[in-house]
């Protein structure tokens, strides 16, 4: 039972540095339709075809006019004007304001040449059906939207590498950018290892247990946008699982293996992994609880995860080193922040300086405030996860957390 | 020019108050398989049908023993124990532990009849082929976790209501659960109306815009889960307003309409909403800005809303409006949290009191500190929402912000 591993071990910050190191953003792309590019990250940057607005809008119901035509004018001492006609919604204006004339006018309506400026309905009178008196003065380009205020053509509008978000779809639809450039969804192979392990519906005999890493590290890559390929499982037979993890490797553009929790079947991971390219295994080894034993390695280019099977840690390190390097693969630099709340802890938490450690809580509100329960319980739990809200993080240098501490609750 | 709306202005929250009170969550359901129940809601409580694990498993790679016969035994003066097998992964064990004796056993591995705790591998000495030394006592059940230890038969593993995550996938996935009933994905309707409007792929004419709201609504329902059903662009025509209306209604579990800002269409829009069935407009004005025309109905038990067309109110309104209504409607009592940081605003910002403001802002690290920079921009600019990081809530009874002031951004 001797152990190859943990000959270097790494903290999880250091760790993942050394793996982003040796990755390069993909420089595929893929062009998609507006209303498949949700949460899509941009492959180009998006430059402005056109001026938006593209002709002087009103923001108000009410009268195109000439500001200067209004200079002056109060409620005691209105200007009068001659109302020639109404700016129809979606059409260019068919009249043309000399001096002292105005025109209808909608939110949203193209102003008549001549004028320069709205008055709101609310700061007029209509006088018989051709005139109105004008309450307030109003300066030129009040109550407008001029040519190209909100955005001029050529500006770049948004980034090579940003995230497309529901508001990002309406502001391009605006433009007639119909169509974009993405980065093609990564394709992350799967493997589950393990004489033990069975499929989920599969009746397990005596010794057996269903897998419960393909469907969580499956769900979780769904989650970043990506797409899940899973291998089934393997068992603990180095030739079949070279085979699986060659022929993942040569699919995919990331590769995780998820092995049992006993250390020959770790040893068994670390060779297969080691074999399958250059540079190899980076990191073998974090000070990390739960999720020491975790693998990252790079193969030609292709990052390849060694997990822990004790499905707690599987879920902890996923987080910590497979999802950054998706967003770093996707060339996201500013990926969507982690959803955190504030909490106070109900429980001592215990750890060691040296060890960063994440302890599951279970979020309660007790007299309007926001508590942090440790779910506590033996590793290799599958349940603890099921039972929390989310994570909170014993910094590297913490011996540990005190009942009543303000921490950061990472929501999962 | 007459407005008939906005004789009835309300607080945002007792807006929404009253639209709920007139919804029932929807009592549908439909079986899916567990890996396309990622981010579902559950429509049954779900029971354990067996013990987890279903034989007492060890934690630790090390030796099945009887924990008696390690009672005193420590570095010193050690217990001798007889090796009479090996508990192999994934098998019932062959071998049954009579006094003095103790069996392999790796992490995962099914103890040995007659044994009721692991002595770890480190605090053992192997003596030649089939005799071990153990350093330290063990208790019963030391390192092993017991039949049904992390879920019994019977247990309910997750209630009606629940938002599936990734963990309680592979946790039903554990327990053979393979299937589950959830909550159908709502149909929502969505109709752009207002003569200006074309479709994003059309070329504008003189005083006409690109549709906006379409792919924005769309993109947030499809980001809650729900199926976003578009009926594109309806001219200001009360009878093709009216019959396009229907038809959502009839299709649709959800009807969002988004017209334009002038007072007649939004006049329209209420008289077409108002039209579709009892009870009709609960809310026409909501004491909030962007957003203050609002309407929030509910025709024969679906809700249908009337956002303004201005797409950052749009948006504002989506989310305090149609958001919590959708979750309501799946029977989610715990919908996922809202994404937000904590940040200095960089400006004033004025309000009013009684009236909630929501203000879009960009966020901007400055010597390790975060600071949300108000964007501000006339209505009506699509941008402004495209430049914005998150936007910064100015509660009711506030009349503004102070530049300095640590303030909740939520993240969009």
């Amino acid at each position: 039972m001797a152990t190859k591993e943990l000959f270097n071990v790494r903290t999880p910050d250091d760790a993942y540095r050394v793996l982003a190191d040796h990755l390069t953003p993909s420089p595929r792309q893929e062009r998609v339709p507006l209303d498949e590019a949700l949460d899509r990250v941009l492959a180009e940057d998006l430059l402005s075809p056109t001026d938006l607005p593209a002709f002087p809008r009103s923001t108000m119901d009410g009268y195109a006019v000439r500001a200067a035509d209004t200079y002056g004018a109060s409620e005691g001492l209105p200007a009068y004007l001659t109302v020639v006609g109404e700016c129809l919604m979606g059409q260019a204006p068919t009249v043309s304001l000399a001096l002292g004339q105005a025109a209808v006018i909608a939110t949203g309506g193209m102003l008549a040449p001549g004028s320069d400026a709205v008055v709101m309905v609310e700061q007029t009178q209509a006088v018989g059906a051709d005139t109105v008196e004008v309450l307030r003065a109003v300066a030129p380009g009040e109550n407008v939207i001029q040519v190209g205020e909100d955005v001029r053509q050529g500006d770049r509008v948004l980034p090579r590498g940003h995230l497309l978000r529901p508001q990002d779809l309406g502001g391009l639809a605006a433009l007639g950018i119909v169509e974009v450039a993405v980065v093609p969804r990564l394709r992350v192979g799967i493997i589950s290892s393990g004489d033990e392990v069975v499929a989920p519906d599969q009746e397990p005999g005596p010794g057996q247990v269903r897998d419960v890493n393909t469907l969580t590290v499956a769900a979780l890559t769904r989650r970043l946008g990506h797409l899940p390929v899973p291998y089934g499982i393997c068992k603990d037979d180095l030739a079949a699982l070279h085979a699986v993890a060659r022929r993942a490797w040569d699919e995919c553009d990331v590769v995780i293996l998820s092995a049992g929790s006993s250390v020959s079947t770790r040893d068994m991971t670390a060779e297969v992994i080691a074999a399958l390219g250059e540079p190899g295994i980076l990191v073998h080894g974090v000070s990390l609880r739960p999720g020491k034993p975790t693998i990252l390695a790079v193969a030609g280019g292709k990052p390849v995860f060694g997990l822990p099977g004790n499905p707690v840690s599987c879920m902890v390190t996923y987080d910590l080193f497979v999802t950054p390097a998706l967003h770093h693969l996707t060339g996201c630099p500013r990926p969507p922040a982690e959803h955190q709340v504030r909490a106070r802890l109900t429980k001592n938490v215990a750890s060691a300086p040296g060890r960063v450690d994440y302890v599951q809580v279970r979020l309660e509100e007790r007299d309007g405030e926001l508590w942090a329960d440790p779910v506590f319980g033996k590793s290799n739990l599958i349940y603890t996860l099921v039972r929390s809200d989310g994570m909170v993080k014993v910094e590297l240098d913490k011996g540990g957390l005190v009942a009543g501490e303000l921490v950061a609750v990472t929501l999962c």
